[in-house]
């Protein structure tokens, strides 16, 4: 039987996992694919580090980017993260030399994905990265082979656990976002620098490159990104009032010949299947023609899952044949119009904390009005002790810029104690 | 570029929408797999009959087995359906003459498969099948591909939309069986003959083939089959009552060396995934190592997502390489042990219509303890006007075969009114 020369660059939580699944599970995974996953290289930071594996030493490269180079390789699994320095260098020598890779690396792919992608077609080799994208969920091949029939109107969904379970659990628990958070650290659900889980950049590099692959299109950075910091246990609660959950959630959306991007926290209603999905849990929603609406979701992070995907790559490397990274060759992906999410109209939440004296309910509505923005439904609830009171305004579907331009005149009003909230709402 | 030469046998609704998708979406499915499909033959029953598309009437085979024998053939998509008669002659002389096959049979793949697969194999042809199973939900190859490095443990859902449909349309109209079975086929949610999707064949025939694939197991006909005929609007409610919908599952379970195959309508909890699953919808849900539990839905049944799925399969062969039907080599699959659910234990809903007089309560009550099954919840439901009384007991996890026993006595008392059921809670 053919044989297949892995060197795995990395060796965290996850290159660990997945030597050891890789050692473990070599035979069933030939009998499979009908080629050996024969692990012959490691690399790391750190030779003499404490690890959960066991290896022979003589297989640690001391240095990574001599896997870029030796001869005996086939293919490398890149695992050491970030968008630039090393992981970097080591994915483009790889590919240069004609090395398959499979990387577990969103912000590189969603960053240099388009440039890697031409070079790994021209050296006619593999570049597969199904775990940078919701870790389990075998999103990225559905979308290449499962779904591939499919003219994709839309994919949303949650893209990252970490942010899903602590607004899950504000929700549940009635706690504070730093009293979640705090307990998300101590869980191993949120990393000790969880800056991009929570501003929203994961969501978004991971978007970023389903929407190449939904549209056939170049990665593209034009995309609106919020993150959930600034949603307090007020907001939930108002919010679940109101018939709501609030979700950080991704969208790629195709309305006429425009494209539009956009990650930022979202009232969905109780009754829809996103709002179930609560923990740690990622989900992906396709909307294309023929198959209609479907639903992938499964565990989106850890080493476990994210071995899954890594395998899921390697084995259709093992199998044999060299696949577009984005599904189809560079010269037939496009430059689409992505457009600002300034535009378009969206239903929204607003909330306001304001001093409770007379008229300031009034100047609110009327600055509604003169920015033609219509009410749905308004709720005043004003707290004595404080002198203050909320007011919490849904609309119906406005224009983006009406409702930014609102947030930024109440804002400037001497009546208003807080800096004032604004919550798209998903209406579907 | 490479040419694959295809013959649609089968014209119905699905047939005729795959037909047309293939002439407007060729070029766009050959960039995607470097091959073009190509249609050259077409074949039916009726060659006059009228339907929606338009084809060149050379296209037309009078004979459809002629498909087999054709040189220029490299594959035929079988849409005829049935386990016997001209499907499982057209797909086995396919295969014995060198024709990739793909087919959105589960009948004929769930009785044959395994000497289909053998045939494929030995002759170095593709038999995809992704069609047969859940219509657009990409099940099979998710199972093959994405899922590849897991070790599955459990795998069940929802697969038959007909009879989810009728379920879910009782509890949400408090309609009975027969006025929603009416409005189902008015919709055209259910055919004009149901019988395999209400009695729970359908479901068999595809649990059985997800089975092979999640176990590397032969197919194996050790299977408990209920439908959901006998469900009526007061199952639905008092189900409502104690917080479980009643949903048609279909189960495979690995416990221990053993394998157990069932589909049975379930009490299932409200708050539950799966509960909240309606309309004709599909779901699969996986359970593996390493990946947890995975959940893949969606369209289910209809031209356009088993075109999606019928796609699938015809891209993976147009990429090329020849795998094997069941993901693994008819050599290397296996004889599992598979036990018939008579020895597990099962929580369950038990219902007796019995006369309103004294004595049956604890005549009853005595049944259940002398054959080791413990009461949980029993709720009686007096009916005055027609002197009797509806008795529903939701027991402790109880030997399957305890269940039955104590039905069967039951149904032979006297003051037993009606039929006694019998339905499965999911404690999961």
């Amino acid at each position: 039987m053919k044989k297949l020369n892995i060197a795995i660059v990395g060796l965290g939580n996850i290159g660990s996992y997945l030597f050891k699944y890789l050692i473990k599970n070599k035979m069933i995974l030939a009998k499979k694919n009908n080629c050996i996953p024969n692990v012959i290289y490691l690399s790391a930071k750190n030779k003499n580090r404490k690890r959960k594996i066991k290896f022979n030493k003589k297989m640690f490269l001391n240095n990574y980017l001599d896997a870029t180079k030796k001869e005996d390789i086939d293919l490398i699994v890149e695992l050491i993260g970030g968008a630039e320095g090393p992981a970097k260098k080591l994915v483009f020598k790889a590919l240069k030399n004609k090395k398959h890779v499979v990387t577990a690396n969103k912000a590189l792919i969603a960053k240099y994905g388009d440039q890697l992608s031409k070079i790994a077609e021209k050296n006619r080799v593999n570049l597969e990265f199904e775990a940078s994208v919701c870790g389990g969920v075998p999103i990225i091949r559905s979308l290449k082979e499962g779904l591939i029939a499919n003219k994709i109107n839309k994919v949303f969904g949650i893209f990252n656990g970490t942010s899903n379970y602590i607004l899950s659990s504000m929700e549940k628990e009635n706690k504070s976002f730093n009293e979640v958070l705090h307990k998300a650290k101590k869980l191993g659900y949120a990393e000790s620098n969880p800056k991009s889980d929570l501003n929203g950049e994961d969501v978004a590099a991971k978007l970023k490159i389903l929407t190449s692959l939904c549209f056939n299109s170049f990665l593209n950075k034009n995309i609106h990104v919020e993150g959930i910091k600034e949603i307090d246990k007020d907001d939930i609660n108002y919010a679940k009032k109101l018939g709501y959950k609030i979700k950080l959630l991704g969208y790629t959306e195709l309305i006429g010949k425009h494209i539009y991007q956009r990650v930022h926290p979202t009232l969905i209603k109780n009754s829809s299947h996103v709002a179930s999905i609560d923990g740690v849990l990622n989900a992906v929603i396709i909307d294309g023609i023929p198959v209609g609406k479907s639903i992938i979701q499964g565990e989106g992070a850890g080493p476990a899952a994210t071995t899954s995907a890594l395998i899921s790559d390697i084995s259709s490397i093992l199998r044999g044949n060299i696949k577009f990274p984005f599904s189809i060759s560079n010269k037939e992906r496009k430059n689409l119009n992505f457009k600002q999410i300034s535009g378009r109209s969206f239903s929204a939440y607003l909330r306001f904390e304001v001093v409770d004296k007379p008229g300031v309910l009034s100047n609110i509505a009327q600055i509604f009005s003169k920015n033609n923005v219509s009410i749905k439904r308004l709720v005043q609830d004003p707290n004595k002790n404080k002198g203050s009171s909320s007011i919490i305004i849904i609309t119906h579907p406005s224009k983006d810029s009406s409702l930014n331009r609102i947030i930024n005149i109440i804002n400037n009003r001497s009546y208003v104690k807080k800096k004032s909230k604004l919550i798209r709402i998903d209406d579907n």
